[in-house]
């Protein structure tokens, strides 16, 4: 796993200028893009202080932003202040990196000045969580929908979430409440991997109610990832900008319910444009909260139709039949657990205290692991401290 | 309006021949209808009779009949008995041919001995009602559904049927239980109209328990269609042979709700092989009765999703906004109707028995079409009487 802070001091000057130019101007900007796979983004962040960039609006809005604050101190602060809440900065150099949202770059967009102009990839994502990044979404598909959503979408949500997470897809979602909430609480409830994509910085997660979710997300070996700093709120349009990340990190993006107008539909049509699959689920035509799904059904001939799991199997796999091997938790153990798991003898108890000196790592991180590792089934706790589980090895 | 007894002899022996090659093999027969489009139908009669046919199957299932019933008496006593009871017969050189149903030459069919092999267009149709068959047929949707169909069903199939009709489209059904009762019930709750397309003789429709709705049809100015003569039962087979009518007759098909083996979904394969509009209503992925519907727009690139109305319109009406002029009743008055409604003067009454008189039609005649104008509201039933309406002329 990567830590920003332990990188060397080369990329040290990239990770600070990706998160200051983030600051500048909001992530996906195309010039700010375009000058970072140019120069690099230490250069780039040069050239917009310096105002030697050709685009007046882009200016006046980083003009502004650097009267309020330094950006590389800011930028400096944000990966101290992360580090201190178990959150890491990661950057396409890291290995970590989801290859997959580099394929922004290939979206088509509307003309600038139309929201849809400033889609390129992100320049950094914050990380929350124990495994990589880039596993965790290797084999990942987006399920979302409503807010809103009603028992029937609910209920498909859950059935197809829970099955995805069963047959080992990550399940990423958005973390809002109704059918996003619905579809993270179901691959916790298959005890598969799940990620939400967030809005906002990782402190203020957005809704607040769903704080409990989140953190049990993190408990279970998922992820929180969001391309905002801590502290940063979730303004109306960071949602959409969002929603490109969720299409580009996933193989596929299945809509359960949601009307037309909606952020669930805006990551279909975004997903479709990355020539990733785009599915959504029919319901009831007397029910508004299919509009958006029935829709794009009808609009775009490459939107396909699912009603449940294996629709959308099918549709992921390419239309063969799933070719996943029977895994258990061990498979996708990350690096930490693996050391936390092997320091631990069977029919022995061990403390967290005394297994934080084997493997020598913070008690903190221990302590997560051993969470993690509980809800894979590998360890059980008793009053004393902990066990491997009977599983052979 | 064509009555097939009163026609020139010249076109007698073409009549009975079709009838009665209609009792020696199953309508759609591939080999007879080939014979008839090159020798003529009393040709090829003739050739089935002398044996002089080189399909063994075939020949040994006519010589099989043949041995019950001598084929053109059956043929001449199922005229003189239709009409008796107002139905006749109507032949491709009749004015009120459908032609579209020709297309069904077009439809690519399975291999010899599959079910599919024999769909060829029909010989001759049976019709009750007053109406020319082809004008009820210009403007027409088949609307069909499961006999099993669900409220949420039956809701969907009134609401598009009943909108149809309202536009001047002729709804097309089987006259089955459930969504297609529906169908035509909504058609005839618009004071529009429709067409029962049955599997069986007109004086056995099928099933028994849609009588008073079959005979409603009629008196509403809609039309009885059958490819079997009076007295012939609703064998199994005669359905699938029957849909490809419906299919042929309308310029789409829409399913409201459907299992995957039903009929209903048949009807819409037909459509598409035709190149006609097929139209499957979305419903929840939760109920069995919407699996057809959902199966063939997965897998029918062409299929058409449709959420109503709306939907079925820009269609059918190949995108463009529907280009129906307002049209009262009299617009699509037959003649004999036309004839009844100038022989009334305005303001006076009027009776059956002596618009009889007037316009030298039968009493019986003069009653159905007084029910005809009274449902368009051009005239109005007294105590003593029938009189025109207000309406200018």
């Amino acid at each position: 796993m990567t830590d920003s802070i332990e990188q060397a001091s080369g990329d040290m000057a990239d990770r600070i200028a990706r998160v200051a130019l983030n600051q500048l101007a909001e992530p996906g900007n195309r010039l700010i893009w375009s000058l970072v796979q140019q120069d690099g983004a230490p250069a780039a962040l040069q050239q917009l202080l310096s105002g030697d960039v050709p685009d007046q609006a882009l200016m006046a809005s980083v003009r502004g932003r650097t009267n309020q604050f330094d950006p590389r101190r800011f930028a400096e602060a944000s990966l101290r202040r992360a580090e201190r809440l178990d959150v890491r900065l990661v950057v396409p150099s890291d290995e970590e990196w989801p290859e997959q949202v580099n394929d922004l770059a290939t979206l088509e967009t509307g003309a600038p000045g139309s929201v849809h102009h400033n889609m390129r990839p992100p320049l950094c994502l914050w990380v929350r969580g124990f495994p990589p990044l880039h596993k965790t979404l290797q084999r990942s598909v987006a399920v979302t929908g409503s807010r809103g959503a009603t028992p029937y979408g609910l209920q498909t949500t859950t059935d197809i979430a829970y099955g995805l997470a069963q047959q080992g897809w990550t399940v990423v979602s958005g973390g809002a409440f109704g059918a996003e909430a619905a579809a993270h609480r179901a691959a916790l409830a298959a005890e598969g991997r799940t990620v939400a994509v967030l809005a906002c910085g990782m402190d203020r997660p957005y809704p607040a109610g769903n704080s409990a979710l989140f953190d049990q997300i993190i408990d279970s070996g998922g992820l929180l990832v969001s391309e905002w700093p801590l502290g940063s709120e979730p303004l109306r349009h960071r949602f959409f900008l969002r929603n490109r990340v969720v299409a580009a990190a996933t193989a596929g993006t299945v809509v359960t319910e949601a009307i037309i107008r909606s952020g669930a539909i805006q990551t279909m049509k975004l997903a479709l444009g990355l020539r990733r699959i785009a599915m959504a689920v029919p319901g009831p035509v007397t029910s508004q909260m299919s509009t958006g799904c029935h829709e794009m059904l009808r609009t775009h001939p490459d939107a396909v139709l699912v009603t449940g799991l294996s629709h959308v199997l099918e549709a992921i796999n390419g239309g063969a039949e799933p070719d996943i091997p029977a895994q258990d938790g061990r498979d996708r153990l990350d690096d930490e657990s693996a050391k936390v798991l092997r320091a631990m003898t069977s029919n022995s108890v061990s403390t967290p205290e005394g297994l934080a000196v084997l493997t020598e790592l913070p008690l903190r991180i221990v302590l997560r692991r051993l969470s993690l590792l509980e809800l894979a089934g590998l360890v059980k706790r008793r009053d004393d401290g902990v066990t491997r589980t009977a599983r052979p090895e």
